[in-house]
């Protein structure tokens, strides 16, 4: 059986934008192949090394959202990335082979620089991230690793790095390939792309009654003022939302909205009745793993055990090979 | 007692100039301080990556010549910086707070990156050495490091990085003062500075043949033609060696010397048999140690024990003060 890695970083409680960029995806992937997932907290401290005061609490909330979501650990791996520290070692190793203008070159690289300049992120950890992340797959030798079109780039990068180790130190390394998710993308409740830092986030496990304003305040289709005026569903957020929640009825809605058939606060209430037929069961598996803390951190030791039985593995054979030890 | 930390690169059998540039202070250190030697092979691959052929066998030779030297493995702790997977893990973590700037800006790294020219040390990892340094360093809290003039400024990056986490998470690091070694800088058999890659080194493990010949082949004062021409000493490299090897009757070869008392092959006659003198004991010492390897094995296993325990000590404390964990 193929392995998966990926990997999430706990930037706080997971939101409907994370859950269907990656986690969806996961409790797919935890079916079809030997899959490892991890909690990202050292690429955190790339971003975020300023303020750590809650990434202990994101991380276990992270882990939380993502049994309550699906993962299953008799199925997959769960694990935390500072837990195994074989991956920080495999990235020494790396670091030493991999030339500057390959991480210069990262196409991520100038963009978060600029997107996040109010941050001081030009350290030595923020640029090396690339490297990290090549550790984080390849200690485990992934196959396939599940990626946006986005981080393309970076997977790229990790087969370089696999390439330069295996020919420099004799082929260890499988050179690993994407899975391209066919991710649905969701906008946040103002329309914009769905960020913590825009504030217009779902979390998933967001208070119902939240929810329920937050659809009630989102911005439909301007050129409705009376309920018989005829919408145009592309621009409404609304619309958006019932594109993923309502799909048994969303071809319904849109000729209703066209004919002024539907009102807006009708149509919004069925996407609430609908996203909480989708939160409700993901929330109740949460209350109750909140209630049994002592089983998410049973997963999370048990899934370092399982993770580190292999990454230390790998790491003696790459290590042994570049001549250490 | 105060701690003390010094490492040395395993760039193959150590040489006089080695000896004389650390290894004599660490001998005389080791009655002082609490001390902690290592070798530095992570470090060697900073420069070394593409040809590590020789790695594993260099850093036990190097422990080989450490003991010889006098290391007292019952009076301080020798080991291998690669077998207290601490050091890496510290690494990554002062990444995440170094900016790029202060490595940039550090002078060794411009010098080597133009002395090395021609090996493709323009990596990520060479880059990041002055920060591995430092994790050698605080991983120990070390209040007092051996480093000769040159190395001052990697000491203060050292303090700075110590500082800045201090600043950002919680006072935990000493910053770690020089001890300003009196180094005797011994030239190489051929007046140029001692390095390996000239080819004018004298091994401590060297045949006496081979270093009766060396020390007949060094170029004398070239005014000298006849034995009664008054010479120059202080042009002449078998004078410099002199200075180290004979310190009771260096003045009077000086005036021998200048009044053309002396002949120059007889001089080098009282060089070599001090010279003898001084590397009979290592030499010995080393025989027994090739013969009990399992000793020196013991010896650098006993040090990575010894050397964890206290590493892990601060490792946790500093991820647990960084949030992670
Ligand atoms: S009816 Fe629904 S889809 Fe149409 S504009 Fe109103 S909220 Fe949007
Ligand atoms: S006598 Fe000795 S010190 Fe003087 S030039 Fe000859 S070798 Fe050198």
């Amino acid at each position: 059986m193929k392995r998966v890695l990926s990997g999430t970083r706990p930037t706080g409680i997971l939101h409907l934008g994370n859950y269907f960029g990656a986690i969806e995806s996961w409790v797919k992937l935890q079916d079809q192949y030997e899959c490892y997932f991890f909690v990202a907290d050292w690429h955190a401290l790339t971003t975020g090394y300023e303020d750590t005061t809650n990434l202990r609490e994101y991380t276990k909330q992270v882990v939380i959202d993502l049994l309550a979501s699906g993962l299953d650990p008799n199925k997959c791996t769960i694990f935390v990335q500072s837990h195994v520290p074989e991956h920080v070692e495999l990235h020494l190793l790396f670091s030493m082979i991999t030339p500057l203008s390959w991480l210069y070159r990262c196409p991520t690289y100038k963009d978060q620089m600029r997107e996040l300049k109010e941050k001081n992120i030009a350290t030595y950890g923020f640029l090396g991230y690339p490297c990290l992340q090549a550790a984080d797959i390849l200690i485990y030798k992934a196959e396939l690793v599940p990626v946006g079109e986005d981080q393309l780039p970076h997977l790229e990068l990790t087969r370089e790095i696999a390439r330069r180790f295996n020919y420099l130190y004799g082929q260890i390394f499988p050179e690993p390939q994407p899975i391209l998710n066919t991710v649905k993308v969701l906008i946040g409740t103002d329309g914009r792309k769905m960020s913590k830092s825009y504030g217009n986030t779902i979390a998933l496990s967001e208070d119902l009654e939240s929810v329920r304003k937050k659809v009630m305040n989102m911005v439909t289709d301007p050129a409705r003022i009376r309920k018989n005026d005829p919408g145009h569903p592309e621009v409404c957020t609304v619309f958006a939302y019932h594109k993923i929640f309502s799909e048994d009825t969303v071809d319904e809605i849109e000729i209703n909205c066209r004919e002024g058939k539907i009102g807006c606060v009708e149509c919004k209430k069925k996407l609430f009745d609908n996203l909480s037929k989708f939160l409700e069961p993901i929330q109740s598996k949460r209350k109750k793993l909140e209630n049994d803390i002592d089983y998410v951190l049973g997963v999370i030791e048990e899934g370092a055990k399982k993770a580190r039985a292999i990454a230390s593995q790998t790491l003696k054979e790459a290590k042994d090979r570049a001549g250490l030890l």
